[in-house]
C-alpha cells in the first residue's frame, strides 16, 4: 500500500491572476508544502533534515498538467504519494483537487545534494525509508 | 528557420531561497514574460489580444528540467521557441542559460479559451501565424 | 471589547530568500489571507461579496514594521483587528507572532471601488458592520 | 542634489490578480531590484557586498501608498533616492510611475546585519558613501 499525504489549501487573492483564476505557478507552492507535510507525517523533519544533515533535496524536473481552473477562496486537497524512489532520485506525485473535481496532476523529482556546495549525492536511508524506497526500483 | 525570441532577466533577491539559489517556481515567472516578449516580437501585443478577442491562452501542461542552479544577482538569457503549435494547442520551448551555460529547459503548453467562461476554442488565426503554424500538424 | 481574528500560518519553503529568513514581502500574503479569515468569523464571505456587489477592497496604504527574522517551517500566529473604520476606509492591524515574541507589526488600509471600473464609493453596511464601524471615530 | 536612480519594469502576468490590477505585494519586489540597481549605479554591488562583507541590508520598515493601479503589461518607471541616511538605518524613497502618472509611493527602511546571525550592526562606509550619507542626520 503507497502511502497518501493530504494537505489542505486555501485559494488566496495573491494566487489569483487576471483571468480571475490560480496562476500556474501557484501550484508548485501547494505541492511544495504538501511535499513538506508529507514528510513530516513519514517521521522525517524537512527542516531538521536540512540543518543537521548539511543536505538538500532540490527539485530537478517538474510536469504539471492542468485540468480545470481553480479561484479565489476555493478549499483545495492536495494528496501527495511516492511515484518512484531510488538511490539518485525521488519522484513525488500530486493531485489537487476541489471536492471530487480534479484541477491538477504534477510529478516533482527531487535529487539530494550536499550543501552549500550543491553536489550531488546519494539520497539518505532516512528520506528512502520514508519514501518507501524499498519498494522502489 | 525558426524564430527564436531572447529575453533577459536580472535575478531577484526575491527570487531565491533560503538554499541560496533560484527557487524552482521562480523559472516560471521567467518564462511566461519571455513568452509575451516572443509574440510581441511576431506582431502579436497579447494585452489586446485578451482584451479585444476576449481570449486567453492559458497554460494547461508544464515540464521543467534543472540543470544548474541561478543565483541572486546572475545576468540570465531565456530563449523561446515554438516547439509545436497546432489548431488546439501551442508548445513554447524555452532554454535558460547563464552565459554559456544551461541552467534549465522548459515546454509550455498553452490552449485558447474563450473569456470570461474559459470554454476550450480554436488557436485563433494570428496566434497560428505569430507560432509559424503554416508548418504544425 | 475590539474582536481579534487568529490566523495561523505554517512558513513554506518558497516564501523564505537567500538570507535564510522570510523574505519582507511574504508577510502581505499571510495578513492579506488572515484578513480574509477576520471578514469570515464576522460573517462576510469576501468571495461572495466580490461576485454579488460587484465591489472591492483594494489595499491604499501599507505599514510593516518587522522586528524579529520567521524561518522555514516556524508555526506563526497572525492576529488581526480592525484599527479604524469609516466610511471611506477601513485600516486591518495585525501581529505576526512566533510563540511569545512578536516578530511583525501591520497596518492595512483598505478602499471601497466599484467594479470593474475601480471608482472609489462608501465602505458598504456589512463591512461597516463586520469591521465594528459603529464604534469608529 | 540627491541622486535619483531609475529603474524599468515591464508588468508580468503573474504580477497581476482577479481584480485586474497588480496585487498590492508586487510592488515591494519592483522596489527591491530598484534598490540594487540604484546601489549598483552609485558603485556598490549588492551581490559582492553579501558575500564578501558577510552583511546584509533587511528590510525593517515599509510604508507604501497606492495611488492608482498598474495593469499587465504596462511600463512602468521606479524613481529611487534616499530619503535619510545614518549609522543606523537608510531609507529608500521611491515613486512608480506609468508615465506621468503617479501610481504608487513608497519608503523603504533598511538596516545593517552581521551574516549569518543577523545581529544589528553599524551601516557600512561604502553603504553610507552610496547613499550620500555624508549629509545624513
Amino acid at each position: 500500500m503507497t502511502f497518501r499525504a493530504t494537505h489542505a489549501v486555501r485559494v488566496g487573492y495573491v494566487d489569483t491572476d487576471r483571468a480571475g483564476v490560480v496562476h500556474h505557478s501557484t501550484y508548485l507552492r501547494y505541492l511544495e508544502q504538501a511535499r513538506v507535510e508529507y514528510l513530516r507525517e513519514r517521521g522525517v523533519d524537512y527542516r531538521r533534515f536540512e540543518l543537521e544533515e548539511k543536505k538538500a533535496l532540490p527539485v530537478v524536473r517538474v510536469a504539471l498538467a492542468y485540468r480545470a481552473p481553480a479561484r479565489f477562496d476555493d478549499a483545495l486537497v492536495v494528496s501527495t504519494w511516492v511515484g518512484h524512489a531510488s538511490r539518485a532520485k525521488v519522484r513525488f506525485d500530486s493531485e489537487v483537487r476541489r471536492g471530487a473535481e480534479l484541477l491538477l496532476t504534477g510529478e516533482i523529482t527531487l535529487a539530494c545534494v550536499v550543501m552549500p556546495e550543491g553536489r550531488i549525492c546519494s539520497m539518505p536511508e532516512e528520506v528512502i525509508a520514508a519514501c518507501g524506497g524499498e519498494h522502489a526500483s
